[in-house]
């Protein structure tokens, strides 16, 4: 089944769903599903559609246009983006020398769990290699340093272009991304922190937790921001722990969490379930 | 904000979407929320719309035949349903002697979580009748033996009929209702049973949970039907046990999983949330 | 059955299970239960067993000197507690105006399960009275301004005091206590936070996790200390959250998990289990 | 650290505790961790305790037979078993054509969550070869038809028995072991079954469940026995669905509980933790 995802996301209106519901249907086209969310307090209308463009009466490449005219007649502004979702969007993944999250999301994806094609692994370390190669994606080793930061940032990009990269995902990479990075990839850049943000936002979240003596921990998927550990919150997730857990203890059960934390956000993302909004993240 | 809730059940067909919101939005009515699924092994639709009527063209008595007329011209069938939501549904609860999961409805009732009346309690015993009386409620006693059901029924359909009662909660009510009851109040009784259903069915679950050895212990809100334990599922959860744990602590656990069950049904069913498709449920 | 509980706190040194449990069979006494844990860090040793006395061949009136003279024997120092299981201790509530947490604690003693006399409701306002008459517990109202706190606590130690008050429980106090008062009942003031610490800390935590946009909510049960919020942490748990749930949500769902996990939390208190160490907690 | 892990299973009488604990302080080891369970209905008592034995006084070689001596003279009778937790067990893994139990295992094994060595993979498939070459494992691929399978479990009973293998985890092995091998790994072969027991037991859980509308799936850690999915049960969990997940989206999802599930009871019987007592576990 061929199908488009509209999601739509602008100041709250009578007659939104009417319309686009109404051009779909107008169309011959049929609804998988349709979710909404208008948030009172700014009033502002989300959307996400899906649909079935088997038997639609308007050619592909023709939708686009045709949904521009409808925002523009229906007053929904310039916030709306269209997915074919036979268009497997491009995922790079950046990692450092832990393997947890690299390895869960390369299993899943070879499951067919993650709709998305990984043209591209990117390390500041040889060491994971052996798992890119076992699955035969490309693995760039970029070393980064205090003094080549910039630089080993411009390679990246030329390998993100190159290869055509969507969004990113960071996979415990360990590594403060420059403001430059995160604009070009704004709201395109999945970190995994590894406690229940904002508690312990930065660095040793486990061996603070310790200290703090709580009977919880946790993992937070979110978008990377300039501010560190504070952008949009896609997902997040605890588990129980107790005085018995030494801090490897808490780093160990921690990885089952942060890489289950990590991937059930990538799928959100990939199936363009997500909006930001403000800080906040809006989940149809 | 008054509002109204239009459920929809009925075969997929394109349009609906757009018919209904097109009325909508027709009108000056402006979407709260829209839900929808479409149950793809049969082909049918299920949708669940609110919407602010404060400024809906068409007066509030007209609204019925209205929607009348439109399912009849996008042929969508008898089946759909429509809520006022200040019109607030009277809830019957039908108890024996455990307290706990009448507390639980009652206290969130005074908390405002249960958009509801509470016009009547129905007991075959006296013992919780101090609780009605705290919060003004009126409890019926109608005691029950194997000899005197159907004519305990026939007292219970009175009261029931008199109170005008919408739907009945069962909270422990720890009695078997006759076809004749179930058939009157068709999805229309709330049971809790004390186990994961279908695990353990019947009798004295916690004891046969203690005999099996499992580590969990659950509990099951659910349409009561003819066939004992095995109508439609609103909710389940479960909780972890272990060896340690006696029957009676199994009893003790289980009060709290099933009165949070129970009260989470409640709150799904009041929203008009709970749809009966064959023997399963669709929440939207 | 009766019994009899002994928690040891000292260093951790050879011997000190084989000398108490050796002092038990001695007697003619059989263990119930033995936990124990030993924190490596700082090479402390924490044990609790509960032995029956039934047939114990040293009298009730004699087993604390008895302990006493094996402590020294062994070495194990001072820090000891005995607590026969038939005296239940006394706890006092205090709270403000929300209902829920009160409600959960007096309906589970209610219930048997909590062993313990709760002689004592504290307020600073008059709302819950008709909850205290209800179950027969003297209510005391004591206002609180900022003007006249320290009066207010001294006549709240004369009640306490005249109840013979073991531990307090702040069931939504939303009053800080004074040092002065947090001394007196050092790690014997059990507080509910309504967020998973240490997020949140201080006031109007479910505003600020919406304004965050987290995922979750959360509770912690912990001592209340001088630094507020900070106090060793005895139980805490959270819940999923979503777009949907505006403050208001928050705060209904939260008070499921506050009322939760603070009675967990009383719970453990009440049965002894809970060692301070530090600023951690171990529960044996 | 050297350990060792002394079990001790047999009828409750006083002073166990006390003749362990002072065998282990008398020959100048200090215990680690002991945990003691009884169970009351049958009068039963269960020991699990580890002690350093890095300045124990008796030699390796001659501990056993002082517990010998030492049951002997405390009448605790033959049911007890002494484990070197340097002396790592050998894990053998049966699997079929599912991969993820297989790939959680061994990614657990690899990051030193699991203390045991994995000598030997058996397979009735081809299709995970890889894998095992990817980890160095030896592979056994012994086919299995209704005809060959007690010939095959001869193949099976050989291989086993040259890679010294204690114990057996089915990974998804989705075939039935004949009596004859129960019995020669009696208690020692854990299955994985993919629904929260007793609920459906035997074949297509994920179907069976969808069938029934149920809002929760599970799994369940178990020893497998001559009863079919009617063993002891080591560990379950489960995670809630909704009306929107096929039985496809039942299986995928039911993948990560199955693994987690798996690998915490293998992880609880590595650690020796895992007592069966009829046909319930102690988890000490």
């Amino acid at each position: 089944m061929s199908t488009v995802i509209l999601k739509v996301n602008c100041q709250d209106k009578k007659g939104i769903i009417a319309a686009v519901s109404g051009f779909i249907s107008g169309h011959n086209g049929n609804i998988i599903t349709l979710d909404e969310f208008v948030d009172r307090d700014t009033n502002t209308f989300f959307m996400r559609v899906e649909w079935d463009i088997s038997k639609f009466t308007l050619q592909r490449a023709y939708i686009s246009t045709a949904v521009t005219n409808l925002a523009a007649e229906n007053n929904f502004g310039g916030n709306w983006e269209l997915y074919f979702t036979d268009d497997l969007p491009k995922m790079a993944i950046m990692v450092s020398r832990f393997d947890h999250c690299l390895w869960d999301l390369l299993l899943r994806h070879k499951a067919g769990e993650l709709n998305c094609r990984i043209p591209l692994i990117i390390s500041n370390h040889e060491d994971l290699r052996y798992i890119a190669d076992f699955y035969g994606i490309a693995y760039q080793y970029v070393p980064k340093t205090t003094e080549n930061k910039a630089e080993a940032e411009q390679t990246e990009f030329a390998l993100l272009d190159n290869a055509g990269v969507d969004f990113i995902v960071m996979a415990r990479y360990m590594q403060v991304l420059s403001p430059d990075f995160l604009n070009r990839y704004h709201n395109r850049v999945i970190n995994i922190h590894h406690s229940f943000l904002p508690a312990f936002e930065g660095a040793k979240p486990y061996h603070r937790a310790f200290e703090r003596g709580v009977k919880i921990i946790g993992a937070t998927a979110h978008f990377a921001t300039v501010d560190l550990d504070k952008g949009p919150i896609i997902h997040q997730a605890t588990l129980p722990i107790s005085h018995q857990d030494t801090v490897n203890d808490l780093i160990t059960k921690g990885r089952d969490i942060e890489k289950r934390v990590l991937s059930d956000g990538v799928k959100l993302y990939i199936a363009n379930r997500v909006f930001v909004h403000g800080n906040r993240t809006i989940i149809l």
